[in-house]
C-alpha cells in the first residue's frame, strides 16, 4: 500500500531494509521511549514490541521505562533484567538526554522519531517530520517490511491508533493528513474498541473535572486575546491533583473564540511550570526567551517566580 | 474505489443510476433537511449542492431551509423563489414530518440518509444505515456516478468533511468505521483548512465557557453514576444564553470518570427540555416512557414539571 509513497520519506526509504537485517543479528532486543511518556511514546513502544514478537516469536523483546499510571491502560511496561549486549530501539524521543532507560556504552541503537532531528543519536536514524506521530511513522515501516497489513494484529492495530489520537488531538491538530485517515482507516480494520479507548484516553475523575471548574471561573484574558490563569499549589491541594494532572486540562481554553494564545502557570515545589499554548501565533520564540521551548504552537516554561507572569503576558500581547 | 464495496450498500447498489438519471431530467432542483440543522444535515445539503454543480453547471439547484446562525461558517441557503415542478431531494431527514421546506403536491422526491427507514417518504429512497453520516453517504454516491473522486471539488470536500466529523463527534463515536476515515482520507486530498472547520464548529463566546462553570458547579450524581443537572432560565437569562446554545454543553459530562448516564434539564418558556446521555446503557427505552425518544444512547424529552426530574433520575438509576 506504502511502497508508491514511500519518497515522500526518505530516511524511511534508506533504511526499513537495514533495519530488519540489525535487528534479524539479535536475540534480544530491548524497546525505550521519552520520559513522561505520552499516548505516541507508549503507543509507538508497545505497537513495535507487538509487531516485533509478531514477526519474530522466538526473539526476546522488552519494553522499559517508568509507567505512567494513567496510560497503564494501554499496556504495562517489562521487567527490568541484565541482557549482554542487546539490541536498543529508541521511539519518539528526540534528544538522548530524554530517554527513560540506561544505554549501555557500545550498543548498537535504532532511532525511530518525528520531531526535528538535531541530535542524531542512533546507529540507524528514521526520523519523519511529515508524519503526524512516531506510531504513524512505525506503521508504514511495517507495512514495508511486508504486504499491506500482513505484520499489524489486533494489539499492534490497537496501539498504533491510539499513539496517533494521542498526537493529533483526535485528528484534530494540522499534523493530521490525508496518510493520517488512510492509517486510520487500516487500523479499524482490526479487532479493538477504539471508541472505548479514546474514552479512556480522555477520562477525568471528579477531582479533575471540578478542577476545570476553577479554571474558567479564574482565568484573566487581555483584550488581544491572551489568556493566562494562575494555579497555587493551595489550589492542587484542594482538588487532589499534583502538576501533571492539572496541566491535562490546558486545552480546556482551545474552545473560546476570544482565546488566541493561553496559558497555565502552576506552581511547583521549587518553580512555576507554564504550559503555553497557540491558536495559531508563533509563540516558541518568546518561550525560549523565557528560557523554555517547545513547538510552534505549544511551548513550556520553567519561572523562578511568579512577579515574571505579568512579563510573559505582556511579551505574549505583543505578538498579536 | 468504492465499486468493490457497493455490497454493502444496497439502496445504493440499486438506486445510484436511478438518481442520476431523475436528475438528468429536471432543470431545477431544491435541496432540503431537516428542521434545527446540525452540522450533518448543512453539510450533506450544501455538499451535494456543490457537487451537482460540478457535475451539471447549466442547471439551477438551491438549498433551502431556515439558517442555523452558528453554522453559517460553512454556506449560507438560498433565497426561496417559486418554481414549476421542481425536482426535491431532502437529505438527512428521517421523516416526512421534520422537513424544513414545502413540498408541493405531485413533486418528485429523493430521500438520502442514513437514520432508520421507517417513513420512505421518497419516490427514491437511498437508505443506509451502514455508514457515520448522510455526508458519508453522498461521498459514497458521488464516487459511485464518478471515477474516484472526479466529481469531489474543494467545496464539496471541506462540506462532507464537516458533515462527517459533526455526525461521529470528531471520529470519537462508535459509528466511525474504517471507511469513514477512508472517506475522510480521501477528502483531505483536498485544499480546505480542517483544522480550522473543527475549530468552529467547537467554539464558544466567553457566555458559553463561563456557563460551563455553572454546570461544573451545579450537577448532581447518583452512586451508580446518574448525573443530572437543572438550568433555570434565570440561569440561562444570567449567561446570556438560549436554550439551544445551553444544550451545546451537554456532552461536558462525557469525559467524566463515573458518570454513566446523564442528563441537561433546561427550563423553557413552557416545559422542560431535558437532554439525556449515555455511556453504554440503552436509554431511550426510559425516555420513552416520559414521553420523549431517540437514540440509544443520546435522546430527549419533555417535561411538564421539574419535579418529573425525580422521577426521571430514578427510572434512570434502575438501568444501572
Amino acid at each position: 500500500m506504502f511502497t508508491e509513497n514511500i519518497k515522500q520519506y526518505p530516511s524511511l526509504k534508506h533504511h526499513y531494509n537495514d533495519v530488519l537485517n540489525l535487528i534479524n543479528e539479535y536475540d534480544e532486543i530491548i524497546i525505550l521511549r521519552h520520559i513522561r511518556p505520552d499516548p505516541d511514546a507508549i503507543g509507538a513502544q508497545l505497537g513495535l514490541k507487538a509487531i516485533l514478537q509478531y514477526i519474530f516469536p522466538n526473539k526476546s523483546i522488552a519494553a522499559l521505562g517508568e509507567e505512567e499510571s494513567s496510560l497503564n491502560y494501554l499496556g504495562r511496561m517489562d521487567p527490568v533484567t541484565t541482557v549482554d549486549d542487546p539490541l536498543v530501539i529508541v521511539v519518539d524521543t528526540a534528544g538522548a538526554g530524554r530517554v527513560d532507560g540506561d544505554i549501555a556504552a557500545g550498543s548498537k541503537v535504532i532511532k525511530i522519531d518525528h520531531h526535528p532531528n538535531n541530535d542524531p543519536y542512533g546507529d540507524i536514524n528514521i526520523v519523519e517530520t511529515g508524519v503526524s506521530s512516531t506510531s504513524e511513522l512505525i506503521f508504514i515501516l511495517a507495512n514495508l517490511w511486508g504486504f499491506d497489513n500482513d505484520y499489524i494484529n489486533d494489539t499492534s492495530a490497537r496501539l498504533l491508533f491510539s499513539g496517533i489520537v494521542g498526537d493529533t488531538g483526535r485528528f484534530l491538530f494540522d499534523n493530521t493528513s490525508s496518510m493520517t485517515h488512510r492509517i486510520a482507516s487500516e487500523l479499524k480494520k482490526f479487532d479493538f474498541d477504539a471508541t472505548k479507548d479514546m474514552g479512556l484516553m480522555n477520562r477525568q475523575s471528579i477531582s479533575q473535572f471540578r478542577f476545570k471548574g476553577y479554571l474558567i471561573d479564574n482565568f484573566e484574558i487581555t483584550d488581544k486575546g491572551v489568556l493566562g490563569v494562575w494555579v497555587p499549589s493551595s489550589v492542587l491541594d484542594e482538588y487532589g491533583l499534583n502538576s501533571n494532572e492539572a496541566s491535562l486540562s490546558v486545552n480546556l481554553y482551545r474552545e473560546m473564540d476570544e482565546a488566541e494564545i493561553w496559558f497555565m502557570a502552576v506552581e511547583e515545589e521549587d518553580n512555576i511550570r507554564v504550559r503555553l499554548r497557540s491558536k495559531k501565533t508563533v509563540i516558541n520564540d518568546v518561550a525560549e526567551a523565557f528560557g523554555g521551548g517547545g513547538h510552534p504552537l505549544a511551548s513550556g516554561i520553567s519561572l523562578s517566580s511568579s512577579e515574571k507572569i505579568r512579563d510573559l503576558t505582556e511579551a505574549l500581547d505583543r505578538k498579536l
